[in-house]
């Protein structure tokens, strides 16, 4: 093909544009010329920063949002070497491009949308810090110790030598609440940046979390949106794994990457002293009291995780039994009785099918409408293009598919949300009018922006359908809907209709509280209120109050108690913010200065 | 770039030959002209086949051979649809080519290189079997049954019930004796494809075949050469990794690949019952006594396995310790002992340095020349090219590494690796000089084809020096070369100069014997003469009698012995070659004819 490689080269306009541009903002900003360098973006615009410039996970909007975010952080971000990792691509007017730069102390990456007036989002990235490389590629560890020495200890037992002084004769700089898919990802990150970290969790090994859930639980998500950092699910993974399964995976990913986990393992209090910038945490484990004083603390015990329970009338006298959903054994136990399940979202669907499985009597209470989406049509209307194995086939990859999805504003997002959702309910049209027609109260959220919205937004309000809508429709499980709970009885739930349910169970599937009441119960509940409400938007909808916030609150950055963290979430955010918060930590540790701009603002307790 | 794509394509010399060449040879087949197709072959040529035409692994020279493969396997082949799958290159007047076809029953890939002759080599393999495509990628298993269906099993209850009743109500199709990373790794290709196995090994958990070896063990291979089946290690891997976290690996891979592992586990007898085609194989496991009734019986217990041991006088009355280096348990209880080590091969030396590091006083007995290459010598110069991470930077994947590997046919092999090794030679003069002035006795193979001939024709002869040669060169590890064990003494070693050596343990790292001998001692002495000498090309080389065999005597493919199989070799080899015996294996399960073409042939019993 010599002749073809030859022919002088075109330039093509999106790479000479997107060229132009990144040349333009670094002399800008070399220049610590701030207008200049705001004026070349959109006047409708966003930039959204994740720890390279703001040490924080931040979106600021508009040119007077760029001149705040650069009035505070340029000068000791120093950023330069901006150049364009693959070729640009243009489509509907707006210039697309992937990106990379280096601040003072890392290397970051990024994505920029080019349109008329200028930039319309950047996403700027941090992804390692400048001497504190992972050793990974061709910087990855020999192992064998090649020559010889007398007295070296093998890789066994230096290991050996760490379980047995970590948290005894030696101190933790983080330490992990929550063995999950949350601490186990975030774990392996600082194992690899080398900071010295434990994980506790109260179950005994890793992936009871998910064994111990009711057992037809599966993930909801796919296999290629699920893939922890390092080591990905191999290409005969399921599509979407059973609970035991993922429970098997997460117990041997801890194990090679070689976290500290200490299973059995519970947090009685945890105290913060400002003077020394240290916890002082009180851990029971498996029985033996220990105290622990990590500089950093981490809660990673579940976006749902801190259940909610409501009060009514007659909780004391029911005979029966009552469970909130997350204390739910599964339907072993109840082929033959009667169940009332309250709630209709993704755990009250998903117990209601296992109990009508097993032969059980389900009457499901529905007190508000919720977002129905299929979970094939999920799969292929909104994940496809991102999250799939066409994707995999077409070169798309986990990283590159994570930074698409981070690189659009939540400001925006629903307005590209709300296209999709569309497309969903029209191809499902005659699936939502079955269950419309056997009195299902559904909604699309309240832009009609469909379930990743709700998710970010407040975290329920939606069931994957992947079988129970069909017995909803069907009459199978027995559906009360838009009422509430009156009372309960000595062996029924009384309904606001008047509606007496003869129950031998009653399980409420009525959600979880902010994760920040998980700070009140090891903390304190100043320390909580301190902190405010976590996870959430700002969007002004149901359960997300304004006002904006730009990011989910609270969630892997900064927050107004020094040294206390949030991190959780579905396992691609575990994958995906972990590497974040993982460099917050890592360059505290190192001493690197951290300088956070717009530290989260408390507008809400919980 | 659309200029550039509407110019006329040039049309690649390289491309067209291999097309044509094609074309033709699936003409000629397809005619069942033989002539024609073996005339395409030059004068001197390979076809090197694994399974997909001779159900067989067989290498096939010059036009006869062609002739006579043809003339057994052609109509049951029926070999179509031959193309490239990449675009062919041309270097040094020869045009290598990547291939596809189908069978009767499969798909088959392959490498083929043309000089102006024709064909020079051919390798064609087989990869799958038409309708039992391994479920991966875009056939992966769903995972969740969506849907409700009453009384269905969870996951984790099917595997429950596989786990109880394999091997006591149901029988496996195929029993694995042996579960290192060889029965490991076949263990999850037969799990993929379906077959029922289990695995049997007398250490209690996977992985402690590794953890059970001296302290210092490390693997002498390096990471890109040894990654598993379906998951890679991970890019922050060591390249050597310490055995214990090996051990840990295989660990968990056997857990997450869902194989019926049985440890502690040993078989105490195996019979065949020519008319049913059945084994009767009595296990002791963990002291409850099984009969198994496999069809398939795989042997994969170590081709460095079988203990040899050497029958010197006076080994009665020495008073000392005596251990094979199999059992050698490490220096931790010899740092103020004398040792004599016999044998000069991998294992000596790392025990030597082991012993030296802790303190013990170490003399290594050296019978006869030891080939030695530098471990970062042997990663450059002889693996970089497939197996580094510059490889893969360069798109290089493990399986077409794999596949290169295989694409050059034993018989030219050495003459391809001679100078590989006169390279090394030039480059580590310094370090030679050096180990012969200390009176080492250096050899690079009969032939001077170096280390890895060596291993392919005796597994044996050669120690990869990662820092021991160092302490032979400077005195710290005593030597006592070109001389005999004469006897021992009560308290001593006796050599034939004459030399009187104090000991207070002896280790003999006198290697291993053929694998027949595990049939000898599980079935009996009749079965292993039937089966013959196992591993090894046929190159009349010292412990590689000839006739010349074309591929390693009885590994991976069918022997003199109905049923019963050889399997292991290094990581690499347990990785590729586990595919060939899995369809071979699966195959047979779905009665689908596999006719063997140039059965093993016998010409040593061991």
């Amino acid at each position: 093909m010599t002749a073809l490689q030859d022919a002088p080269a075109t330039v093509d306009p999106a790479v000479a544009r997107v060229n132009t541009w990144l040349a333009d903002f670094e002399d800008a900003l070399v220049a610590r010329d701030i207008d200049r360098a705001a004026g070349m973006f959109a006047t409708t615009s966003f930039w959204r920063d994740l720890v390279s410039f703001t040490w924080n996970l931040t979106t600021v909007e508009g040119r007077d949002g760029v001149t705040e975010l650069l009035q505070s952080t340029l000068d000791s971000t120093h950023p330069h070497g901006f150049h364009t990792t693959e070729t640009p691509e243009e489509a509907d007017g707006v210039t697309s491009a992937w990106i990379a730069f280096e601040t003072a102390v890392g290397r970051a990456r990024g994505h920029l949308r080019l349109n008329d007036e200028g930039a319309f989002t950047l996403l700027t990235t941090l992804y390692e810090l400048k001497g504190y490389e992972e050793a990974a590629g061709l910087d990855r560890p020999k192992g064998a110790e090649h020559g010889a020495n007398k007295g070296r200890l093998s890789w066994q037992e230096k290991r050996d030598h760490e379980l047995a002084e970590l948290g005894r004769t030696e101190q933790p700089y983080v330490l992990i609440v929550g063995g999950g898919q949350g601490g186990i990802a975030l774990g392996a990150r600082l194992r690899q940046l080398g900071v010295p970290t434990i994980i506790v969790d109260s179950h005994a090994r890793p992936g009871d979390q998910w064994r111990g859930r009711y057992k037809s639980l599966c993930l909801h998500d796919p296999v290629w949106y699920d893939h922890l950092p390092y080591i990905d699910f191999p290409k005969n993974w399921p599509i979407f794994a059973p609970k035991d399964k993922i429970g098997d995976w997460l117990e041997m990913y801890a194990k090679v990457m070689e976290l500290n986990y200490w299973g059995s393992t519970t947090c009685t209090s945890a105290s913060y002293d400002e003077a020394t910038g240290e916890w002082t945490v009180l851990v029971d484990r498996d029985g033996e009291q220990l105290t622990l004083h990590p500089k950093q603390l981490v809660l990673a015990t579940g976006v749902s995780g801190k259940k909610r329970l409501p009060a009514f009338a007659g909780m004391d006298i029911f005979r029966g039994e009552q469970q909130h959903s997350s204390e739910h054994p599964g339907p072993q136990a109840y082929a033959d009785k009667k169940v009332v399940v309250i709630g209709s979202n993704n755990s009250a669907h998903d117990i209601c099918a296992a109990l009508w499985e097993t032969g059980a009597d389900v009457t499901m209470v529905q007190r508000s409408s919720t977002h129905i989406v299929r979970s094939d049509s999920l799969m292929t209307v909104a994940l496809a293009g991102l999250y799939s194995e066409e994707a995999v086939a077409s070169g798309m990859t986990t990283q590159k598919a994570d930074m698409t999805f981070a690189s659009l504003p939540y400001r925006i997002m629903a307005e590209f949300q709300i296209p999709v959702y569309d497309e969903i309910r029209r191809r499902d049209a005659d699936f939502y009018d079955r269950l419309e027609k056997a009195g299902f109260m559904l909604d699309y959220g309240e832009d009609n922006s469909g379930l990743f919205m709700k998710y970010l937004r407040r975290g329920s309000g939606y069931y994957i359908d992947v079988g129970a809508s069909e017995l909803v429709a069907n009459g199978d499980i027995k559906l009360k809907a838009g009422v509430g709970v009156e009372r309960l009885t000595e062996d029924s739930v009384v309904l606001t209709d008047g509606t007496e349910l003869p129950a031998d169970l009653v399980v409420y599937a009525t959600g979880y509280g902010s994760m920040n009441g998980w700070a009140a119960d090891l903390i304190s509940q100043k320390v909580a209120d301190k902190v405010g409400k976590v996870w959430g938007l700002g969007s002004d909808t149901a359960k997300d109050p304004g006002p904006w916030e730009g990011e989910q609150r609270n969630m892997w950055k900064p927050t107004q108690q020094e040294g206390l963290w949030f991190h959780g979430g579905n396992l691609h955010q575990s994958r995906h913010y972990s590497l974040y918060l993982a460099l917050q930590l890592k360059a505290r540790m190192e001493g690197i200065p951290t300088p956070v701009y717009a530290l989260q603002e408390v507008h809400h307790l919980s």
